[in-house]
């Protein structure tokens, strides 16, 4: 984001201040925030995507539950608001691996002032570890740059995985963030992201506003354009990564690694360790959301289906560890995954 | 389409009569006809997308020229005509391949009525097309059901190959709509395919007004449809096939092609032989319509990317033969693509 842009999440004052939020259901026309006062609140704007992202829903989370302690919140209450606030969307694991962190501290100084503490050092935590993934993904795609005889290397990402969906630079875009940082010259291919054009409505608008080359897609058109030469690497986020390395990420991502592998590129995973889930043995264990009909059907203004038609539309797909290049977290690139 | 339904496409009257077909655009929440008068008329409801599809393309252009000989056109205006016709839309060869039979009538006897009864011969010659492409599909789909352990048979198809994009019943769905009269028990998952919704908004329609079991998906989300095990079968249309059997279809199609074969799923490309340009040695001479960035960025009432940035919008894909399980036609089906 650039510097006119307000962060995507950020806590207004102190132990009574409240959690503002950018509304990503707004973007990319109009750039408005919403202030969160209550539990109810926070709860809706994860709900109903106001501020998504595995590792952003996580950090919305711990502010969410400071709210709890004000208007003079039992810790009995605390603890209700952990649980409410862990039914607000089940497949990211940075949500729940939050929320534990900040039941720790309710059993151990259930004050304001140290679940504020506890909150603020998640989102502080984020934006390191944002920094950190951009890093060593920008490290292991270098080579790329190196035997390029194309003008630029072309990156595809899928959904958003950027500072809209986190509490720093993002993850995907990190890494995008931080070879542009490097001067190389990178080309990003941008997947719409069906049905809530996440791709088109967040990413390319990150990268648009920070002026990094980018070209717009439909999902379907990825086969196409990795066909044509110009994809060299695929990069996107995880929502939980299970303890054999499978991926759960936003639905097209399974596809978008099929493809990649048809046409011979890598598929990189860069996510932090606060995603992986070690107690799911494979990703077959890991809960996949199913939403609205009416979000394929009626989702930009238009009736685009019949009525009463059948919809399958479910929010995240998992892509297996045999089809992922590497894995990209804050402490390390992976080229074989491993928990230790 | 039920028989409350008008045809796709229409001539109203005699030689002074006028060429109705049904507006697509408007589909599925309003179903409007409209009334072509003139050449450019016809011209403009093919560029438009208010006619689509292979073989009705083919026909609204016949249809087209007849209209040049009313108003007392020349042969050189009728010869003109054709020539204009054909620049409407690169990609489709069925345009081409109607407009030179078209042309033929012209230089033997260019009367209205020569004409007409051309432009009817390619209509209804395209129906019976429709009829032959489904019983030589359906037969060779029957195997999947007699080896059936699931209640139905998945098969998954893109784009909208029915009685909207042909004189008759359509292609890949004139295959689904005969299993259904042998009381097959088939299901069928549909493609959105974006940009323009022709999944959604035609097939889903022509589907449900059939009452033929059907779920709607993105089209990001064949992958994991796939996965489940949920299809058994790909079936889509193509726009033109060259003389390797590499065929131009709806953007997705490779796409979708390359994830069946990653799930060991055959795929079925249904299409008249007026779809077969031997003049093409391999799917890479076929011209790739590209369209407007709008139809990606602001397809359906919203503004749903950020202003100015770029997009790749090809309204094709070309599928190697080499991904093709068999190519049904009118004449038959064949598992090795040969022109003879």
């Amino acid at each position: 984001m650039n510097r006119d842009c307000p962060p995507t999440l950020q806590w207004i004052g102190e132990t009574d201040g409240h959690l503002r939020l950018i509304d990503q259901t707004r973007l990319p026309t109009e750039l408005v925030e919403i202030d969160c006062h209550t539990v109810e609140d926070v709860w809706q704007a994860i709900k109903r995507l106001s501020v998504r992202g595995a590792p952003a829903i996580g950090v919305a989370a711990a502010y969410g539950v400071c709210l709890a302690t004000q208007a003079g919140g039992t810790i009995a209450e605390v603890r209700k608001a952990c649980d409410y606030l862990a039914t607000s969307r089940p497949t990211a694991v940075n949500l729940f691996w939050a929320l534990d962190r900040m039941r720790s501290v309710v059993e151990q100084d259930p004050s304001g002032e140290a679940l504020l503490n506890e909150a603020r050092a998640i989102h502080e935590e984020d934006a390191a570890m944002c920094a950190a993934i951009g890093k060593h993904g920008a490290d292991i795609l270098v080579p790329l740059f190196e035997k390029a005889t194309s003008e630029s290397i072309g990156i595809l990402t899928h959904c958003n995985a950027g500072a809209l969906a986190t509490g720093g630079e993002g993850t995907a875009l990190s890494v995008i963030f931080e070879l542009a940082r490097r001067d190389l010259p990178v080309h990003v291919w941008v997947d719409e992201t069906r049905p809530l054009l996440q791709g088109s409505r967040l990413t390319a608008w990150e990268l648009t506003q920070r002026g990094i080359p980018c070209t717009l897609i439909c999902d379907n058109m990825a086969a196409t354009v990795m066909k044509e030469g110009r994809v060299q690497a695929v990069v996107t986020g995880a929502d939980r990564i299970a303890a054999n390395g499978d991926a759960a990420n936003k639905i097209g991502t399974y596809g978008a690694a099929t493809l990649a592998r048809a046409h011979d590129i890598p598929f990189y995973i860069a996510a932090p360790t606060s995603t992986i889930d070690p107690a799911l043995a494979t990703g077959e264990e890991i809960p996949i959301e199913e939403r609205d009909a009416e979000e394929v059907t009626n989702g930009f203004g238009s009736v685009t289906a019949p009525e009463g038609v059948s919809v399958y539309n479910p929010a995240f797909d998992v892509t297996p560890a045999e089809l992922i290049a590497g894995w990209i977290t804050e402490e390390r690139a992976m080229d074989e995954f491993n928990l230790s």
